[in-house]
């Protein structure tokens, strides 16, 4: 696949809503009583040709492209023209996905348990860390300090459910020049990440020039995930675990972690990183 | 099992160390390197009888408590009385558990997979809220409001691999006086809940007269967990979610989120917070 020659074939998807917030009462320290927004929770149970794969507990604002995603990034499904229909029906919590040829191994492939420390999709089935090995990321791929400040203060600015209601954690992707492109929020960070990888797929986009931005904590499985969609740049709000700083370092991904304001922390991929002897200079002086 | 009578009976555990940090070299914005700590997070794999059951990423700082707690709260093995031995080995990042009588219909009870929101342990075996409608908590538990701000003094004062690192979660067990009794760091906050509940079913201790305090969201799996662990109160620096919230209301949990300094929001379970006419009068004057 490349951004170039997108692929033709889309699958049939549905476009279920489901309300993002709900608000609850909450009384203070002082006794005063205050009606607040605090964010959907709700499962999704993915049924892949009429089988019941796995339980997903989601915000639900993505729920065709988080379904999509979760079935890439498990590698269960090995190319988007596997994916006949994907529909949603919230009146049963429920995603029925149809392949033209179903998941071979469906079995031995779901049967290997991770419980990892990502928030949200905290279960990776084995392998994936095996795949590691074969990632490389595109030697060349740079990023320039102004982007990065760029990207920052675009997710700064955006609206999101995280302003109204607290307690999600948001994705985004961006061109190497700062575009946003896709921004998810979800209850948990990997859901938010696998609805993006989702959004790719049937876009037919690649990751070699893109940034992924997370403002959730770049743990093992967030960093094996950025590197199985192909992206050189995971970028993040929070910090990072030694193994996720290990993956990154093997599959040569620039890690920026503590993303606020003008100032970063780069802990891997360092020779990726285009410093701007203005915006050094400025930053020394500030 | 109740506090006053311990149980005698204690299965031979392992006391496995392992290092909690890793130094990594990190460049900020104005190109300046330094070494900075980040937590360590390694795989655990647990083996029930010679089975391979489930591999934990874990930041390492207590694997037998976090896997007693994790087979208690997937509700693999009904008693302590049934674990014979707990051994960690972290040159094979493993953990032996041997059971008295193996785990019944194992194959059964692991099979259905729901991956949910929290950091950390966000797997469950199926199940878990189908008991949710068997769980009742004390009626006549109280708070009081000094109590919380105790609480969150004595988190606020901890030692901890946060202050050191970042990038971790915290969970705590507190007496209803605010006396603290356990404090777990984990790179997920589920394993760091798991592991509290082993060390409560290795002593013998109730929830009921217990305050549960975590860093993260009171997630739905947040909230299934402590009241499987029959704790009536969960305090957290964090925000709750829709089903986090609802579960809650439904087993009577009282949920004070946005714990900080002597600030709070009671979200759920209001009746059981004993407000203090001073302290009401203080935050109002403040």
């Amino acid at each position: 696949m490349s951004f170039q020659q997108p692929p033709r074939y889309r699958p049939q998807l549905s476009h279920a809503q489901a309300s993002l917030t709900h608000e609850v009462l909450a009384i203070d320290e002082r006794g005063r009583e205050s009606t607040i927004s605090i964010p959907a929770e709700r499962p999704l149970t993915v049924y892949v040709d009429k089988r019941e794969l796995v339980t997903l507990m989601t915000l639900g604002g993505a729920p065709e492209a988080l379904t999509l995603g979760y079935l890439r990034n498990q590698r269960l499904v090995r190319s988007i023209d596997e994916v006949v229909s994907v529909q949603v029906d919230w009146s049963v919590d429920a995603v029925a996905v149809v392949t033209r040829n179903g998941i071979a191994d469906v079995e031995e492939r779901t049967a290997k348990k991770v419980v990892t420390t990502g928030c949200g999709q905290g279960s990776v089935f084995g392998g994936l860390m095996d795949e590691v090995d074969r990632i490389t990321l595109p030697a060349d791929a740079r990023l320039a300090q102004s982007v990065v400040y760029r990207i920052v203060d675009t997710i700064r600015t955006q609206q999101s459910i995280y302003k109204q209601a607290g307690s999600v954690h948001g994705c985004a992707l961006f061109s190497n020049s700062g575009e946003l492109l896709y921004f998810i929020e979800d209850v948990g960070r990997h859901n938010a990440v696998d609805a993006i990888a989702g959004l790719m797929w049937l876009e037919g986009m690649e990751g070699a020039d893109k940034v992924f931005y997370t403002t959730g904590r770049l743990t093992s499985e967030m960093v094996i995930k950025g590197a199985q969609m192909g992206i050189p740049f995971l970028l993040s709000r929070s910090g990072t675990t030694q193994m996720g700083h290990m993956v990154a370092q093997k599959v040569g991904m620039s890690l920026l972690a503590r993303c606020t304001g003008k100032h970063f922390l780069l802990l891997a991929g360092h020779e990726r990183l285009v410093f701007e002897p203005e915006l050094v200079e400025a930053a020394r002086l500030a």
